[in-house]
């Protein structure tokens, strides 16, 4: 149950670095921002029932109130979710964000994984899944997933959706990066909470938008759902700055425009120049990071020798089925992926595996 | 295990609203915050170890970094004492903070409650308690004690804990409002968590900062039980703003100084022109609230009638052991102060009892 290694923690490294290893919009802060955050009163909690700030998601997502719950980040959700339905085996298809996997084991559970198969491209194979969902108390899925960047579309996540129903299990669907994908209405899952009761559908606002320090996250299902886990939510987790923020910024249409535009131009870009690399797997992506592995040698080395020329990325060995070839890079601003693409080329392979126990995969 | 009604809910209401149901620093934000917040970088995640801000407690309570947990608010990290003690069965002094309760609640246990007497000037009968303790898992102390004001000095403190280690249960003591007591050094428990492994001390600093908005709390405890609750801890509760102000928070001697002063000059002219008014029984406070009683009368109607001039007060009955003629008033600034006053002695106890069930005490 202990905390795990996550991305995003620069702080155990001195000097400038540019952070690989957090999925953040590289497009930085909206400017209005700072003006929003100035005028914010701190001598007041936040309202605990935070209406305003649900009014404004609720334009966005075309649900009304008592289908939205807020909290401080999607990782509050994600924790609350397991907590109010007493999950002990959810379903996760995995390698998965390692916060699932933890809630499940603070609440005393141990989940079931769903092996994401490296020769079928990290993809979900839809039979197998629905199989597997048998022995299962619940399911959790991210979509798009993170470390393998690969997505459900909405119409076998409306499959999944049925069996659950069938299996009278509450399902969630971690949407925390869907916003990045240049397809995204193929797959968010929003309008499948109208007909499922029992779907919870929880989404990132500060990480789309460029600042996670900020910790805003909401969540949509049906009232009944919202209810139950508004009985056992923490009042006034998301302080009265994101509050603030939150009302305005999915006002923001051009940021979310650009930010989508920009991100699948340098997907591209990225995945083009990785796959140039002879001593790296590049696989396939469909949002703002990517999964690489290894040919020859270990990530921890790899790591080291980029980390002297300022660059972070995320070692992925600590996700389940990875191994000590597997890392995960962020999409970032076109002259920092220059900069990666670069480091990534200097490389000596000999550097990964000289004088080292051999990994050959 | 629903959303209990707190104080500071001034979002119910319409129009401008002086809040005397808010225990919050009257003095306002200390003006050199803003600098600190407009400089913070919001595109990382906050430190997942918070080392910097535990550093900055550290020299404030003169523990160690491994003695200290952070949390968004006090609120958390009660819940997480819970949580990781898996507490069913607390024995709570009462009536005492709701979310006690509620956090017991949610992790499907039920408090034991330690009547606290009105006629006993809401004071904490050692003896009693002692005894009472022997059916319990865990002791869960408000000191000073909301609403009542009232608190337990270290020395019985020391009874307590001696007690527990003897059932061998863990205590927790909420100091949220401690640091407004004249003579805190007499009361807090801090200097008892070096002998007491099963302590653990909560503190919230937003709230004596004046800036319940921002979010911030932290405990104290032992070496091994800081290890425990990190691993039930959600990651990233306090954000990079509440961070970064909390870093500099406790070096500002003078505003805590100023504070306590303040406070306690405005407590001694409360009480004194509370206790002129007939038809109110003003108890005793050792702390920033006044816990008071109509005398004949409901205080949902005289809320009401002070919602009409502008003033909101604390509707105390949700209280256990509390019932429709108690209220709780906040210290606020003298001016606001006087207009309570003002207020309340302009009320006309008939429109506090015609036309109703009479209720006299």
């Amino acid at each position: 149950m202990k905390p795990y290694e996550h991305g995003g923690n620069v702080y155990d490294y001195e000097g400038e670095i540019i952070d690989f290893s957090s999925n953040i919009n590289p497009l930085g802060v909206p400017e209005w921002i700072f003006d929003i955050i100035k005028k914010v009163d701190l001598t007041k909690y936040p309202d605990i029932k935070y209406r305003k700030l649900k009014e404004a998601i609720s334009q966005y997502v075309g649900y009304s109130q008592e289908n939205i719950i807020v909290g401080n980040g999607a990782t509050e959700l994600i924790h609350l979710f397991v907590r109010a339905f007493k999950v002990k085996r959810p379903l996760i298809p995995s390698p998965a964000f390692l916060e699932y996997e933890r809630a499940v084991h603070i609440n005393g559970g141990e989940p079931i994984y769903f092996r994401l198969e490296e020769d079928y491209g990290f993809k979900v194979n839809l039979a197998k899944l629905l199989l597997q969902m048998e022995e299962a108390d619940s399911l959790i899925i991210g979509n798009p997933n993170n470390p393998t960047g690969q997505a459900i579309i909405r119409e076998e996540i409306g499959i999944l959706l049925k069996k659950a129903e069938i299996l009278n299990i509450p399902v969630m669907i971690d949407e925390a990066f869907i916003e990045f994908m240049k397809d995204y209405k193929n797959y968010e899952a929003l309008p499948l909470a109208k007909e499922h009761d029992k779907l919870f559908i929880v989404r990132a606002v500060t990480k789309f938008f460029g600042m996670p320090g900020l910790r805003l996250g909401y969540g949509i299902g049906s009232p009944s759902l919202i209810q139950k886990l508004e009985e056992y939510k923490e009042p006034w987790t998301v302080n009265a700055l994101a509050d603030a923020v939150g009302r305005e910024i999915f006002k923001d249409e051009a940021y979310i425009e650009k930010t989508r535009e920009y991100v699948n131009k340098e997907i591209e870009y990225m995945l083009y120049t990785l796959r140039e690399i002879d001593y790296l797997v590049a696989f396939d992506t469909k949002v703002n990071f990517i999964l690489l592995k290894l040919r020859t040698g270990r990530v921890n080395d790899l790591k080291q020798i980029l980390l002297k020329k300022g660059i972070l990325i995320r070692d992925a060995s600590n996700f389940r089925y990875l191994d000590k070839s597997f890392f995960r890079v962020a999409i970032k601003r076109h002259e920092d992926n220059e900069k990666l693409i670069q480091a990534l080329k200097e490389i000596d392979i000999k550097d990964l595996v000289e004088d080292k126990e051999r990994v050959v995969i």
